[in-house]
């Protein structure tokens, strides 16, 4: 089992089954989490930019100043929910408090949209979390975040002398509109709010925004940084960058797991755009590609279909020129200007045997370099997805 | 046997079948079609905005003054075909007019990228259908520029003393990328270049660009409107705006069967946005909502899962407000500001028993209206993809 969230010094973990999600069959995994740190905490977050914003995401937002931990749940998303959701979040954050007896505490929901909180269900299932609390170790936290995910997702990494865990649910992650994920990562470092922040946003840019979650991102999307402070090292600027790389090494790890967990998904395509012109053009063509359904079908069929590839990359109107571009699957030149001689049925055989392959665009106009991950497109997506709810 | 563009007086058509796609199965219809005016014709034209424009873009976006028709074949997009494909292109324009003894040819092609043309065989093709011109009547043009299209489509329209007749190709239309869609037009009016644009430009504003092919043009996608002048009616500002109307009339006739045969699809879906506070918002909300694979895989199953149309409007990011917006799925209200209460086996009765549903999103912003086209997500969507070429 991985080391997660709950192996962060100054971190306790507790989780419960409520039974929030009505449902034929049973599920053995729990659907309540709560999170304290011994210490209040500084905190940083980023939020789903989706208009249609949850309850639970509403209420955090709010929030200021040190908290006291996490509470979450699977099974129900509280989205739509109107002012009884908005109240069933406060309620779940203030309840978390007060039974922990300690100050504010982040919310976060996910699950179905617009039904009611199962409000009798949550508050029992939030107590028996805090009596449980310290409990939750390695995989299991992340366990009582799962909806359409199937396996736990977390990650954990040493900095210098400090840690940072984490954990993350995502699976819909096929559909960059409604991926509905959750991260709650935790260091022990003493750093301000402001570099805390930072750090977040930055390493979010090239983790859970450079898969395809995020261009749009759900009702619920959340990330949640906490430094419980309980170690003696500091972030400063003088370690600043240190600490975001590793910050980027735990969310890289988590957004990969999600990926590999899309709907569906039988392969993780790595889209490898070099050579642009800025950074904004090869993140503008590594997400048309990495977004294309009929690329996405492709890699399903381990078809080598580099004519999609162009097609898609040209269509992120970027100014991409046809003549200087390059294509490649895995190590193989497909396409320099126009169609090179290859061996389809060796490309063939790559995409076949691997569960991770390699697109690679040159662009030679520049520079700058993005890489975007992104999964197949299989019948197992539309099965999950048309008869996820009836 | 629906009209077409072979019924606008003063246009002739011909077909031939050259077997431009290698396949190991025949098929039972023409690969090349030639269109000619008897006299040179104004011409107006659409083309793919896509960086990686095909070879016949390239050279028809040259062409200026009038026209006396249209070469164009299917089975290969000479797309991604460099300075060859080009002179390829140059060469099926020149040949058409060298063999009808005429003037300009547009031209344009669909099929797979990438390939060279097999221009030997293209050329008997041309010649062969130049031979035949006349003789192409009603659906046959139509069939020369299928390839995964299930049916051909032609649409005609009468106006106030003159016809508007065309015919289409598209049926890869559930991806928005690249759908290499064609549509060829014609009219027997007499009317300036300038005014036969601006009508062609708004018409496709809300037909072709109006169901979720169009955001990101293929490498191929054009529109070509011939008006040959045959008729004494002549087009002015007076009557611009009834000419529009009827051009409006096939290109959403055309557009709409585009979407019907959509890869895989099952049902058309209508989605209407109302009450928004620019034609902006409601287009963004619109076409959003038909984009997003959770929508259009829930259209698959009959769920009548207005979670995800909420979250997929939110996810426009154009400013709509949750507590204002209604959902209604064909004449049933679910959502209000939150869930209302209905009738949910009667709901998905409706989606399951009609072939095209209607998805309306009242925003209450405003009073701006739009509405988009799309079709569902289905496993024949993914066979059909992955199996496509390999």
């Amino acid at each position: 089992m991985k080391k997660g969230i709950a192996e962060v010094p100054g971190v306790k973990c507790g989780t419960a089954f409520a039974g929030i999600k009505k449902t034929e069959k049973p599920i053995n995994r729990p659907d309540v989490l709560v999170i304290v740190t011994d210490e209040p905490s500084e905190f940083a977050a980023v939020f789903t930019r989706n208009d249609v914003k949850a309850a639970p995401i509403k209420v955090s937002m709010e929030i200021t100043g040190k908290v006291s931990g996490i509470v979450a749940n699977s099974g129900n998303a509280n989205a739509c929910t109107g002012e009884r959701g908005l109240a069933d979040a406060v309620e779940m954050s203030k309840l978390a408090s007060q039974l922990t007896g300690k100050g504010k505490f982040l919310v976060a929901s996910t699950g179905v949209i617009g039904e009611p909180m199962p409000m009798e269900r949550v508050r029992k299932g939030i107590a028996e979390a805090v009596k449980n609390l310290g409990k939750a170790k390695r995989e299991e936290p992340a366990r009582a975040i799962m909806t359409t995910d199937t396996f736990p997702k977390t990650a954990f990494t040493k900095g210098n002398g400090y840690v940072i865990g984490g954990i993350a649910k995502g699976a819909g992650m096929i559909d960059p509109s409604m991926a509905t994920m959750l991260s709650f990562v935790a260091t022990d470092v003493k750093i301000s709010k402001e570099l805390l922040q930072r750090a977040l946003r930055e390493a979010v840019e090239v983790s859970f925004n450079a898969i395809t979650v995020d261009g749009d991102m759900s009702t619920n999307d959340c990330v949640f940084l906490l430094s419980t402070g309980r170690n003696s090292v500091e972030i400063t600027e003088n370690n600043y960058r240190e600490f975001r790389e590793n910050l980027t090494v735990v969310l890289k790890d988590l957004a990969y797991q999600i990926v590999k967990d899309g709907e569906g998904a039988t392969k993780v395509a790595r889209v490898v755009v070099e050579k642009a012109k800025s950074k904004e053009q090869a993140k503008a063509v590594a997400r048309k590609i990495a977004l294309s359904p009929l690329v996405k079908t492709a890699i399903f069929g381990c078809d080598p279909n580099w004519g999609r590839i162009a097609a898609a990359a040209g269509a992120a109107m970027v100014g991409v020129e046809e003549e200087k571009m390059e294509i490649y699957i895995g190590s193989f030149l497909l396409f320099k200007g126009r169609r090179v001689d290859y061996n389809e049925e060796e490309v063939f055989r790559y995409m076949k045997e691997n569960d991770e392959i390699t697109i690679k665009v040159v662009l030679n106009q520049g520079e700058e370099k993005f890489e975007y991950l992104t999964c197949d497109l299989t019948y197992d997506y539309v099965r999950i997805n048309a008869e996820y709810r009836t």
